[in-house]
C-alpha cells in the first residue's frame, strides 16, 4: 500500500483500518483507512509492512523527516517489546501533555484506552525540568542510539524516627561544623545526631545542617545561636545551605533521618525508622536538593539512577522554593 | 608537658625530643627539645600527652586555631590507622608542594625520608583542579566529618584494538546521527562503530564522534563531508563536541574503543582489546572529557569514583587543550 503525507499525518486508503488499525492498532481509523503519525508511518516502511509513502521508502522517509529518528527508535522499541503504542497526539489520546506516546498494557490496543506508560522522548542532550516530572516515562536515545527507560513518580516520604533530646546542649562553632564536647549520648545514639570524633569519646561534631536545626528547636546552645550557624552555613555554601536546611528539616518533620550523602555524590541518605544507631538499618533513599525550576541533562540523571541502584537506593529530588518542597523520584524501568 | 606557640609552630623544650620525636615521630628535633605543627600538638593535647599550649587544653586550642580542624581529622585518622604522619612544610619532607601530610610506610618513620603517600586535605566544599592531581592522595572531609580518601594517578592508557575497514562507507546524516543503510560488517562486527537498527539487519547507526573520525580517515562518505559533521557536533554540544573528539581521536590511536559512557553519566567507556564484538570481555575505564583547566568538586569526585567502583571500571578524566591531552585517574583508597 501507499501512504501520502498531509498536515503532517500519512493517509491510507482503501482497505488500510482492517490491516493496520484494527489488526495491529496503528493509526487511528478514518472511514475505511487510516492516518499514521509520521512515526508509526516509518515503523511500518522500516517493516515492509507499508510499500512508500509518496513514492518514498524508509530511507528516503526518514531523509526527509529527520525530526522523527529519535522518537522513531523509541516507538521501534516499544513495539519490539511486544506493547501497543499510540502517539499522543489531542483526540487520539486522553492526556497528551508532556508525553509523545502512550503505551497500552501488554494484550491492550489503542480502542482500549487503557494506558501503562506515558513516554516521554528525549535525546541524550536535552535537559528536563524536573518539576515536570512525576507521570511519565523518560525513554532517552544516547549518542549512539542506545535507549534508557527512566521511570519517574511523586513519592510518599514518610518515616518514623524520632528520639526525645535532652537539651540546650553546649556546642562550640570551629569553621564548618559544631563540636559537642559532652553531650547527652542519646544525640548521637538515638537521634543519630552528627558523628562521634571517636567509637569511645563522648564528643560529638555536628554538620552545620544538624546544629541548625537543633538550635532552632532549643537543643543546642551555640555562642551567636541560630544567626551565627546560619550566617556560616550561607558563607561557606550560599543560598544552597538555606534550601538543604529546608529539606533537612522537612525530612525530620516526616520522621525520616538525613544524614550526609556525600559518599554517593549527593545531598542526603535517609532513614525512616531509626531507634538505635547501634541498631540502624540501610538507608533507603538518596536526595538531591536542587530549586525548584531546576533541569537536569539525560547524562546526569543516568549517573544518579545509575549509582542509586548500585547501592539499592531510590533517588530523589528534593525541589525547593522558599518553604516549599516538592518530591519527586526517578529509577530505571525496563518496559 | 607544656607547649608555647611561636611562628606557627609550637616548642615544647626540655627532653621533649626523646619521648615526641624519636619515640612517635611527632614534629622535629630542635636540640633537646621539638617543635611541632599545630596539628600536631592538638592531636598530642587530643590524647592527653601533652598538657596544654600556652595554658590551653584542646577544647581551646582548635577554638583558637579554627583553621586546623579539618587536618586535624585527617591525621588522627591517619595516625588511628598506624601510620607516621609528617607535615608537608619546607625543609620537614622533601616535597611539600601540594600536600598537608607525607606518610611513611607502615615501620618507618619521618627519620626514614620514605613516602608511602602524599595526602592533600579537602574539606568537602573546595573544587580541585584536576591537572594538579597525579602523585596525590585526596582526603576529603565531608560535612559530617567523615572521611572519604581518593588516589590519584597518571594512568597509561593502552589497547590493542584495532580492524581494517573496507571504505568508503556510504552515510546519511540524520539530525545528530548518521545511518549506514548497508555497510560491510566489519565496521560493528570488528572495529566496534555504531550500533546496529536491529540484531538481523545490517543497518548501523553511528554518533557524530563515530562519523567524524570515519570521515576524517576516509572511511566514511556523507554529504557535505567531514565539514557537515563537524558542524552539526558543534551545534548539538558546542565547544565540547571538539574536546570529545580529540579524546575519541586520542583513544583510537592507542588501540582503545570508546563506546558512549551515557549510562554511566561518562563520555566514555572504554574496551582495550576488541577483537570481535561478539567476543567483547568487559569495558575498563569509564572517561570523563573536559577542559584543561576544569576544577571539580569533592563531591562529584565522590559520586564518580562510587559509581565506577560499582561498576567495576576506573574513573579516567581526559583533559584537553588544543589537540593535546592529559590523562588523571582516580578511585577509592582505604590506607
Amino acid at each position: 500500500m501507499e501512504g501520502h503525507l498531509t498536515d503532517g499525518l500519512v493517509a491510507v486508503g482503501a482497505n488500510a483500518r482492517e490491516r493496520y488499525y484494527d489488526a495491529r492498532g496503528y493509526g487511528r481509523p478514518r472511514g475505511d483507512g487510516v492516518v499514521l503519525s509520521r512515526v508509526e508511518a516509518a515503523h511500518l516502511l522500516y517493516r515492509g509492512d507499508l510499500g512508500s509513502v509518496d513514492g518514498q521508502g524508509i530511507e528516503g522517509f526518514l531523509a526527509d523527516n529527520d525530526d522523527i529518528v529519535v522518537p522513531f527508535l523509541v516507538y521501534k522499541d516499544l513495539r519490539d517489546r511486544g506493547f501497543y503504542v499510540s502517539p499522543a497526539r489531542e483526540r487520539w489520546v486522553d492526556d497528551p501533555e508532556g508525553a509523545a506516546f502512550v503505551v497500552h498494557p501488554r494484550g491492550d490496543g489503542p480502542w482500549d484506552g487503557t494506558v501503562q506508560y506515558r513516554v516521554r522522548v528525549l535525546g541524550e542532550r536535552a535537559a528536563v525540568e524536573l518539576g515536570s516530572l512525576g507521570d511519565v516515562v523518560l525513554a532517552v536515545v544516547d549518542e549512539e542510539s542506545e535507549l534508557t527507560y527512566l521511570r519517574t513518580d511523586v513519592p510518599e516520604i514518610t518515616g518514623t524516627s524520632s528520639a526525645a533530646i535532652d537539651g540546650p546542649i553546649e556546642g562550640h562553632l570551629l569553621e564548618d561544623r559544631v563540636l559537642c564536647w559532652a553531650p547527652p549520648p542519646a544525640l548521637y545514639e538515638r537521634g543519630f545526631y552528627g558523628q562521634r570524633m571517636d567509637r569511645d569519646d563522648d564528643a560529638v561534631q555536628l554538620s552545620l545542617l544538624e546544629a541548625a536545626y537543633l538550635v532552632g528547636d532549643g537543643l543546642l546552645a551555640v555562642d551567636g545561636g541560630r544567626e551565627a550557624i546560619e550566617s556560616r552555613g550561607r558563607a561557606v555554601e550560599g543560598e544552597r545551605f538555606d534550601r538543604r536546611l529546608t529539606v533537612y528539616r522537612a525530612l525530620r518533620d516526616r520522621g525520616v533521618v538525613p544524614k550526609t550523602g556525600f559518599k554517593f555524590g549527593a545531598d542526603f541518605r535517609t532513614y525512616a525508622e531509626v531507634d538505635r544507631v547501634a541498631e540502624l538499618g540501610h538507608s533507603e533513599l538518596l536526595v538531591r536538593v536542587l530549586p525548584a525550576d531546576a533541569a537536569r541533562s539525560p547524562r546526569d540523571l543516568a549517573l544518579d539512577v545509575r549509582l542509586a541502584h548500585g547501592v539499592r537506593k531510590r533517588m530523589v529530588f528534593a525541589l525547593v522554593d522558599g518553604e516549599t518542597v516538592r518530591w519527586r523520584s526517578i529509577e530505571r524501568l525496563t518496559p
